[in-house]
């Protein structure tokens, strides 16, 4: 498959689309970014790479932290993990309160930014205090990228925290259930820092490209998690990995993946290729709407799917 | 691989798992089934097919129904269905008022009762009265099975409507949301008879044999949806094919499938086979016990999985 | 006290705000009705009662008969009554399902739908039937009005019940709870002919008298309920009158009250009073806009309040 | 009326029922309070008051204290406090965030800990800091109760912080609704101060006093608020005071009143007298058991009501 030429012609078909949506402007310095971008890369198990558009430029990874961060927590906890966050979809926007008191201080899956701050937190627990849990998370993202020069943008995660009062929101109340054991405040800085992580989208596609075989790198040989592991989050990311429009994503892509607010979308065909997206505006759920249109084009065209 | 001695493994292990759970005893006709009794079939696309326990007795197969209508629902309206129902996972109980009411009467998906309320009015509708509309279900069964004898049970549809109050609540709920087009009783008691299908597993693997090969079944070469609809469908039974326990269910097992409250299981292995489980005791979220176990136990031992 | 007086101020300074608001249109009888009009009535004790507007025309009283219903309820049941339906404001809209899905079936007071619903029900188990049940409740309206010819208008009985889905739903809902003893299709009609009774202001303020003096008619001197119970409706009146305004009533006008989606509001001034207002246009929670305003200045002007 | 020999009778009939209920328990400041201890003050217009059992005994007015709170913010801001906070009982428990998330961080009442939070809050707003504030707070109940030697306790006070992880996150929730102005955590701090008042029933009773006569201390003469404020501030206690059992409150005792987890209970009869009743143990909703039970005993006996 000539995936060169398939990516091509998506960078063409996506022109007309990239003045559609809306760049996240809660904060500013994700505001401040020209939503006219749009990069693409395809990485096989082979090491070939394939890209297209602004595919060395870094953005905010955002939410798609939240697949190393969980990698991580379930290598370190396995099934001890279940008992703080669950698997299920939520059915209800990322940042919802209203699940969360019902079902008592026990988020749905580790993707809403509840279960996010969980995994951060449990991960705090097990490195003893923030900074070494943040290193031991950059340290993971840098292996599986094979990348030592990854690293956050410290502005955006000030800027988010300046802005965090849902997040605080949703940790207090997690801890009112006894379900958060570090401080609050450390805890969502060290959480805003993990989602400031900058990558490109040959860093990204690269870096999901163990979640595509099994768990094992297959470039550098190094097992980061076991193939049971492996096939569990990625159902997570399928049923879980868009809020409140990840039945939309299965329906229209077909692919397990995850996105962020920053405008990324990464994603992988098991046995295959990792693949990432960029551009920056947002459709009305949060994903990236060209990134979004950019996936489903992709799957018509190679005949990639799951399903 | 020799699927017949998996599937004589899976029969030993699951013995022990035979007594736990619990008969759907909302009606009488359910809940005199003898809960021992476990059945599983494979069928591959030669149609050779593997079978273990009691594959030769016919069960209700419920909501497994489900994905029959919504095939046929979607051949015939297209894109225009999702004018009148979802494709979210719900978050919720299968039979839960609470979203439909905030969501102004479109239900989340096809699959919860709410979902295939409206699927069966629109085939209603099609099909120009109620008779019609399950000959046309009925007959679609029988074609995607090869096999003219495939029936309802009609002591389990009438048994089913007389304590059909929840279902009449939901169809009116959704009338006076105008998101209902017939005789609110007349759909449902429709809706109860195609619920009130009986199949082996033997039938019911078969007849799913054509969500494995792109919408068409690969004995007969007849074609009865297109690739990306087939895909569609199977996304959806991913992620909202189990209620509130989807997500649990792509995560332990990991394949498209769709439960009922009979106590059948049906599911595909995209591109390789289809599987069919039946045993009647149900876990807490009304899915059943044995035969989610027993799917599990095949993943692991066969090694199949979407991811 | 002048209260003529007081009356033709309010007729007065109301008139501009007979423009504002809009007349129930969800069936074809109530729509057609001109909103210009304005009646209110104030009936003392020693029988006497002054009147201003269009006292002499009848108005579908509509919810306003919940009270009337809920105190034959009373009568008959006392606090066994109290296992079917509750004394608590909602804080939700007069017919959401949502608290009633999640209260098990039952409702939350005997005002909003749900709970008048099970009232009816409740009535139609003592009288035998529903043609007694309502015969029953029109001859207490008619002893309580001290006038015979109080009837019901069977053309918006029957319009409501083309367009009574919501309310079947609801009824349904509790049917499957067992809260729901009769036929759902028969006390959704008889709970619309009670709702359906035409008063005009006269009438309605002289219905009201007794809940103004401890359930005993000062004028007839018949006894209708106890000095307890009547205290209670006032409560539940206070608390729960105005759906998902009730605060807002009290904190306004400070007196119990019911309204009706026919525009009509009757309340109480414990130990003095009873007072009837009607005009058709309904402020956003479905409670009189004229007649809102008309009590809040009646309680000014005349400086009765219960606080 | 012989109050002294009503209130000797309840203190005779309350004793079986003070075994009854829960002390509150969720910081050890109150969890050790003896549970059966009772007191109750009634007192007039004149001056005069009856009291009986333990009433110079001083406990933690808690949630009473956000009657003080609300009538000194309605004092500064009047009508523009609704912008912040409504009227309208809520349905739902004390502590609940599902509605505040629904309804875009705007508390439906000044009883709820959201609501008083937001109160809290715009005094510290109005008094230019939280030191102030708590000093205006204190002096306002001080001027009252016509007692300089009220006070917090501290202990009680930094005990609910340290337990406070609910309450900061209502706090956080309604900052992200921009529905806050000050530092949550001194907010919070300076709202856990005045819960943790400390009253015995004479000077509870006392402190009412304004609220039974139209705003204005009968005895002093002072006038703390406006007599249609007052009517307000009764009206919300009535339809609010209680959390999720207002209704049932209103519906058994028939008077305005405010409850606190610290066992008190304080109540208005307009026009004729205030009365504060104390025992430590709680009913399920958070009120006092023996409290709630010995105010429906007083208006049984003296016949008060306001209905």
């Amino acid at each position: 498959m000539d995936y060169q030429s398939i990516l091509n012609e998506i960078y063409d078909e996506i022109q007309p689309h990239l003045d559609e949506g809306k760049v996240a402007d809660y904060i500013p310095a994700l505001a401040k970014v020209d939503k006219s971008q749009f990069a693409m890369t395809v990485t096989l198990g082979d090491g070939s790479s394939y890209s297209v558009g602004d595919y060395e430029k870094r953005f905010s990874i955002q939410s798609i932290s939240k697949v190393f961060t969980f990698t991580l927590a379930l290598k370190i906890y396995s099934k001890a993990l279940y008992h703080r966050v669950g698997v299920e979809p939520s059915g209800n926007p990322f940042n919802s309160l209203v699940q969360l008191e019902y079902e008592f201080g026990k988020p749905r899956n580790p993707f809403i930014n509840a279960g996010a701050l969980v995994i951060t937190d449990s991960l705090i627990s097990h490195y003893k205090d923030n900074y070494n849990a943040l290193e031991a998370i950059l340290n993971f993202i840098r292996d599986i990228t094979d990348d030592k020069s990854i690293c956050f943008d410290a502005e955006v995660a000030y800027s988010e925290m300046e802005h965090g009062d849902r997040n605080l929101s949703l940790a207090y109340l997690m801890k009112s259930f006894n379900n958060f054991e570090n401080s609050v405040e450390d805890t969502v800085m060290t959480y805003f820092k993990h989602c400031a992580v900058k990558m490109n989208t040959q860093e990204l596609s690269r870096s999901f490209l163990y979640l595509a075989f099994d768990g094992k790198d297959p470039i550098s040989e190094k097992e980061f998690i076991s193939q049971s592991q492996t096939r569990r989050i990625n159902a997570v990311m399928l049923t879980c990995g868009h809020y409140d429009a990840s039945g939309e994503f299965a329906f229209h892509v077909g692919l397990p993946a995850k996105s962020g607010v920053g405008g990324g979308i990464a994603a992988v065909v098991p046995g295959k290729m990792s693949i990432a997206v960029w551009s920056p505006a947002l459709n009305r759920y949060g994903n990236s709407h060209a990134g979004t249109i950019a996936l489903e084009l992709f799957t018509q065209k190679s005949g990639v799917s799951i399903f």
